[in-house]
């Protein structure tokens, strides 16, 4: 590897609608080259796209809800909240405060959106940078992001054009003969992060250009291949989110669950039981199927119909399936429970590898 | 601003337990100057300071138990799992997969761990580089991971030193006389990023230097002032873990949650009823307390006692506290529910604040 740089491009001034963004670039920056990554602030490139909501200049209840509008309007569904902070995902399949709206930067009439597709506009200038100068560079668009766990923001590649967005080490050796197994770097995003440093967020130096940086070229690309959305995304919800949808779970349990053929994993069952103070007799097991008898007080009953949903509770908490039924028998005076795996699962062991 | 470069610092070579790291980095670097930072993998720290382990370089059961044990032993708590795979809280604070415990680029019969105390690790080197050298560099010990909700890794400081490891914007008029008040930016991890640009993974270059970056200088600082914890921290646990946090909750309701003395919020006992199907009239309602009785088919009061288990969750997802008494009234069979704001919590209107 050799050395990179890092360079501002400044002289830009301000952007306005409509501006020929890739025409200011290749002004101010005539020294763009083959190879170099021109990385571009959002914020600019919304503004030469018109991505402008207008709202209520003076501070008050009427710029707040304008501003909101602009949010839910950007927002695909919410992740989290905190008092009026929002966290959410996008159209775009970003996450983001406030979903990218902002009022930094621009004037005060009006809130900046995130480009509509950001790899679009990456591609778009890539090409109008190429047709101005004739130089072929790869285009990063970036924007500020916050992260769990630490504390201050980093820029990230929300768009890319003509760069392969991750190295992918994944099935290499390393120096001792190492498989690397789970490494792919997001290079966009350190691309992102190195121009920062140089770009500042007071000063007006929108763009920065990297040099030296053999990446691999690509037509396809684009930064939206590094959203991690679906089943693959572990932090879909914030913790006090997720955890009122299990006590929501827990609320609207229904007493007739489906239950799967999977085998129950060893010692949940008896897990949960032990997770709930009241008393239930295991009637009979298999591999697949356990089936409870709960106790508790006869002249009580409505005591043991509730301890009977907090030990449903506690086995869907390990992730166990239940029914319920209340019919009394000659001796299950407030009926049975049958647990087993939740359809569709195909077993509690095959799930743990 | 003005430009900056990344260089790689090659002929490092292999790094072992007790290496006089600075020494191998001053040598290899001898153009080091006055403010540049010297960004320096964690990996070779860890290396030179002997935090290895020994572990069978045989695939199987013993490897990867004793991996297991390495892990463990750098858990602080586990933030989510899948599968095998672990993502935790180290004792650092940081939160990475498997505690960060390494098995690449170090001979088979090796695990590295992090550094035991990053910051100081980076202290050190700075001090023993000027020592030999005469320069005044900053360090940043970086290490690679993983993100929420993004494909691929970046790499980010877990140590520094001679460096304050955030830009602090906010409170600072932008361009146009907007007030930041948002943004902070962790400029130490941004220079991981960048000089990861360089590094690589496969090939043996661990180290690389950043020079005209204008930083803050910092007696103080370390990477250490990163970690967001504690209530700051929303996303303390995975999704699927903190549901079933929720769903453990809803199993150990006890009957007598106390209540605190907070205003209800508008609307939010409504929204809780309408969750669960189920007859309940509202007894009594005043600002902070509503009390309510549970209906139900008399011949059927475990189902009653069920559902009035139900309705407490639902209440609880809700941000409420509940108390529930068994006691029969005149006009209530299934005894009565009383709500209220949970202890501790001023009112649910302020919580919106």
């Amino acid at each position: 590897m050799s050395e990179l740089t890092v360079r501002p491009v400044t002289g830009i001034g301000d952007v306005t609608p409509g501006a020929d963004l890739a025409a200011l670039i290749t002004d101010a920056a005539p020294w763009l080259a083959d190879g170099d990554v021109v990385v571009v602030t959002s914020k600019v490139v919304s503004k030469a796209e018109g991505r402008l909501v207008p709202l209520p200049p003076e501070p008050g209840p009427e710029r707040d809800a304008a501003r909101d509008r602009a949010i839910d309007s950007e927002t695909a569904r919410v992740v989290a909240r905190r008092g009026p902070m929002r966290i959410v995902q996008t159209h775009h399949g970003l996450v983001l405060a406030a979903a990218g709206v902002d009022e930094s930067n621009v004037d005060r009439s009006l809130l900046v959106l995130l480009p509509a597709d950001p790899d679009a506009s990456a591609a778009a200038l890539r090409a109008r940078i190429r047709a101005l100068s004739g130089v072929d560079v790869a285009v990063v668009v970036s924007d500020t992001m916050g992260r769990p766990w630490r504390i201050g923001q980093t820029d990230v590649a929300i768009g890319a054009a003509g760069i392969e967005p991750v190295r992918d080490y994944r099935g290499g050796p390393d120096a001792y003969g190492n498989i690397l197994d789970v490494t792919q770097v997001a290079v966009v995003d350190e691309l992102a992060a190195a121009a920062d440093l140089v770009k500042g967020k007071a000063e007006q130096v929108p763009v920065a250009v990297v040099r030296g940086f053999r990446f691999t070229a690509s037509a396809e690309g684009g930064a939206r291949a590094l959203v991690r959305a679906g089943p693959e995304d572990m932090f879909a919800l914030g913790t006090a989110e997720a955890r009122a949808d299990g006590l929501r779970r827990a609320a609207t349990l229904p007493d007739d669950v489906p239950l799967g053929d999977g085998d129950l994993p060893q010692g949940a069952v008896e897990h949960a039981l032990s997770m709930v103070d009241t008393t239930v007799d295991v009637l009979s097991a298999s591999s697949r199927r356990v089936t409870l008898r709960p106790g508790g007080d006869p002249r009580r009953p409505a005591r043991a119909g509730a301890d009977i949903h907090r030990l449903r509770a506690a086995l869907a908490a390990a992730g166990l399936a239940s029914t319920w039924t209340d019919e009394p028998g000659a001796d299950a005076p407030f009926g049975t429970i049958t647990v087993g795996m939740p359809a569709g699962i195909a077993s509690g062991a095959e799930r743990r590898q």
